[in-house]
Formats: C-alpha cells, structure tokens, sequence
C-alpha cells in the first residue's frame, strides 16, 4: 500500500533534537525532518549534494543560507529550492520546526 | 534567490475551490495545493501521469485512492506515493485541506 500513517511511521533519530521519517519512489524521496531543542545560536555547517531539494516550511521560523544568495528568513507556508550540488544550511530560530524535503533523485543513505 | 515566501507567491485557480503555488528546480517541482469548499460527495475523478509523486498531508482529512490498492483515509502528517502512470484521486472529506506535492519529472504544464 503506497501509504505512510503518522503513527505507523519509522522515525529516525538523525542528531539530538533532529529525526527524520520518509517515503519514496524510484527517483522521487519525501522527508519529513522534525527538529526539537531550538533556537540555535548558529547555522548547522553547510553541506552539498547532487541531488536537487525542494523544501516547505510547514511550522517553525528558520533561516535559510545558500551559497552565492542573501540569507532568507522563512516561516510557515515559505519553500525554497536548491540546485545540484549548491552548498546550503539552516539555522533553526523557533523551538521546534517541520520541513517537508524532496529529493531527486533519492538519498539512498537515508535508507540503511 | 531560490525561495518563494507564501505572501510573495503567485496562486493559480485550478477549479473551484482548488489552488496550488509551486516551486521547482531542473528535475524536482514542489507544489501547495490548497482545497476548500469540502467536504466532497465524491472523489475528483481518477488521472495518472508518467511523472512519479509524493505528497504530505499538511492540514485536512482525505481518502487517498490508487489502482489496485485498498482505499485510505488520511489527515495531517500522513504521506502517500504514486509511481509512474497508476491511476489515483482523492476526496476531500474536510472543509478544507492542504497536500504538499512533489514530481519528477517536473509538470512542464504547471508552468503555462
């Protein structure tokens, strides 16, 4: 069944006040990222991929750093998108905060 | 600047009571559908696409149909997927919801 239930769902404990929980197709990965145990006094340090993200702030306050751009303030509702391999972070500025992050194609090191 | 605030997005009427605003990079296009005017009698009929899709439930109460599968009801924090061209709909069972969409390959005919 191509269905993930809240309550049903694997979490994944990423660092501490971070956990994240997925689904995906072949080429296509949907991650929910839970964060806890904000506001941060600084970013997380920047990192890169190949794969292209696309992000939806669902609750929380965050600030968005991507490299070559001014950084952004964003909150609920907000999106934003990052190219291949562009190095980019966050810094969480609420308590709590959810991200919806798309991947193409899949992070296949969040499945082991 | 690869962000787009939700006070600053463009919203496309897709029919009455159906909205959706949208980002995107080459391969990956994040799309907020909003829906009102819920709840429906019926499901929207049936379509399929080749594009593969994940969505989050971001607010709302839905039944999530696809091919072959059993029927499923979801509300907020539940995902779903659906792979290459398999048939599938919703119906809105609450006055209103929000479904945060993603495609790749992009839905070239979003962007008209």
């Amino acid at each position: 069944m191509p269905v993930l239930k809240l309550n049903e769902a694997k979490s994944t404990l990423i660092k501490k006040g971070v956990s994240r929980r997925l689904v995906h197709t072949s080429n296509l990965m949907l991650v929910v990222i839970d964060f806890t145990k904000g506001p941060w006094s600084v970013p997380d340090p920047p990192h890169s991929h190949p794969h292209e993200q696309t992000t939806y702030v669902e609750t929380g306050e965050i600030i968005f750093f991507c490299e070559g751009e001014p950084d952004k303030r964003l909150s609920a509702g907000d999106m934003f998108w990052v190219p291949s391999n562009k190095s980019h972070t966050i810094q969480l500025l609420s308590t709590s905060a959810r991200l919806i992050d798309s991947f193409n194609p899949i992070r296949e090191e969040f499945l082991s």
